[in-house]
């Protein structure tokens, strides 16, 4: 049976909400597989209380130090040896669990996850991924979103091969298309950086480690002719939170239009209730909290990294994130493909 | 009286539209200008006839070439001389024209503008911007949008430095705010390029050469905390051109849920057409035609971009946007300020 660390500090609505979202899991998988929550006693214990825990697969760990939001990650790691996410991360290389599972602070997950678990064999640097809505069926991720803010030509090949394998084996897409995120269509377009890993990308797709689809632009992304769009850590984090943000401008442009409109007299107070209700049933292809988080790909284990506004649904689909990687085995055909380069 | 030149040849609807926005400024504004447009005379002379011109401050040169959207900035330049692009903004150099307008390949017309006007005293790049909707009063510009993708710091600092001067003596924005695009808030965050950027930026704060937030991220882009939002042309290219697609990506999102509703019985026809009605009034803050296009910042003249799929009114508005940089003398103010440092 696996066992998943969850780290119970790790949110805005933490601890709380990761305990809900814990013992969710479990209960709806009927107690599929162990979890270890870790934290600090006095603020999880008392709320784990609240909970009937006793028939569920689930223990606690103190931890006694928290890596807020604020911890640079090399604060985080060096000085916080007795965090949650520290111990947690340790836990998984001494082999006493699995995977780990937060929605803490990304920059310091990162950090300790690299530090405590190490690299694959072959991979230069790991990488985060984010999903996209797009039009019709299947998924767009976005690679890197702030991991690597800087990238040379080889890191974003690999990404976006570590992003063909997770797609492949991992969400089941047959043949995972990769779009090199660019300011036009043409080859010769953008950075140095760009050509040279449009020339690498291409050479990639010759040798079947990935399909090319060549340059794409931003106005590519939500259309996915794409499943993989490459491009470093700025632009990817950048489009990232501009696009986290739309379902709320829009949503506010949205009110003000009702608003008008019921005030006018245009529209009922009926009328007005369904429009709302329709309106939020468009934004379901927004709904990323249906995946939870994403894996750190490239490190070598299984850690898994959440929105800090992850609710405890969030969190149950991390730790069923965190169990399909695993199944999957996706880390191993990474690691058997990087490094035989 | 302001003669102003304009690009036949240039733009998705052309010569047609080109034509029309021409024809439609000079008879709202009273003949208030010269216009000159500049084009291929078998294109261009059969639609003027279909126009009542004769009354209109309205002049029509032939130039036997056009830059195609396919052409290279560099082909474009150097190879068609005799193309509208080249001839066109040659007449403002000559001073037989007061600005140049075009809605055809932008990156041809930065290239040759750069080339034939040169840049104004002090200016290190000339730049683009974009307009983006804003909740609230006011509007935000993004600099730079795909002229420069590869910015040193003092590039970026000067982008912010002509936009606030644009702002303020184009925009009658008192107080323009200038925020740094980078993956974080706190300094220190970001590339290296970044990290030196956002010292200089500090400093011309100081200086009080522009008013500086500080780093923001893409999630207040549409806020609009800063009406001034500095990255490179990569990024803001992406942003650029990811915005201009979600109101196409929701609006068949908005036809899908619509017809549900229609098709399930919950919804009438005539709640659905009020419904639409609503539903494209809130997008009107992304209407970016009433500007039409945007000036190149920094070269030594007037030459006004617009989109590729301009309409007559754009086209219009792009000549109101020459006039305007014009009688607001921006040039002027920015080579004042950039050439004394």
């Amino acid at each position: 049976m696996l066992t998943i660390v969850v780290d119970a500090m790790g949110g805005d609505h933490a601890p709380a909400c990761v305990i809900e979202g814990a013992v969710q899991a479990l209960q709806e998988s009927n107690n599929r597989f162990n979890i270890i929550l870790i934290g600090q006693s006095d603020k999880v214990e008392p709320l784990l209380a609240a909970h009937n825990c006793n028939e569920l697969n689930l223990t606690f760990i103190h931890a006694s130090e928290v890596v807020t939001m604020d911890d640079t990650p090399a604060t985080a790691v060096k000085t916080k040896q007795d965090s949650s996410l520290v111990k947690g991360l340790q836990l998984c290389k001494a082999k006493k669990a699995d995977a780990y599972v937060s929605a803490g602070n990304t920059g310091a997950q990162m950090a300790a996850s690299l530090f405590v678990l190490g690299r694959l064999p072959g991979v230069l640097r790991p990488t985060i991924y984010a999903y996209f809505p797009r039009l019709g069926e299947g998924l767009t991720n976005i690679v890197d979103v702030g991991a690597n803010v800087d990238c040379k030509p080889e890191h974003l090949v690999q990404f976006a091969e570590m992003l063909t394998i997770y797609q492949r084996y991992g969400a089941g897409i047959e043949k995972p298309v990769t779009g090199l995120l660019n300011i036009g269509e043409e080859e010769g377009k953008g950075t140095d950086v760009l050509k040279q890993t449009y020339t690498l990308l291409k050479e990639a797709d010759k040798q079947e480690r990935i399909t090319f689809l060549g340059n794409i632009e931003g106005h590519d992304i939500l259309k996915g002719n794409a499943s993989i769009v490459v491009c470093d850590g700025l632009v990817g984090n950048t489009i990232l939170k501009f696009g986290e943000s739309i379902p709320g401008f829009l949503g506010t442009l949205f009110k003000q239009s009702l608003e008008k409109m019921v005030i006018s007299g245009q529209m009922s107070n009926d009328v007005a209730a369904l429009t709302t209700g329709m309106f939020k049933s468009m934004f379901e292809p927004f709904d990323v909290e249906k995946f939870g988080g994403v894996p750190f790909l490239g490190v070598d284990g299984i850690s898994i990294v959440g929105h800090g506004r992850s609710s405890s649904r969030a969190i149950k689909n991390m730790i069923y994130m965190a169990e399909h990687m695993i199944e999957k085995r996706v880390n191993q055909h990474i690691a058997e493909v990087l490094s035989e380069q």
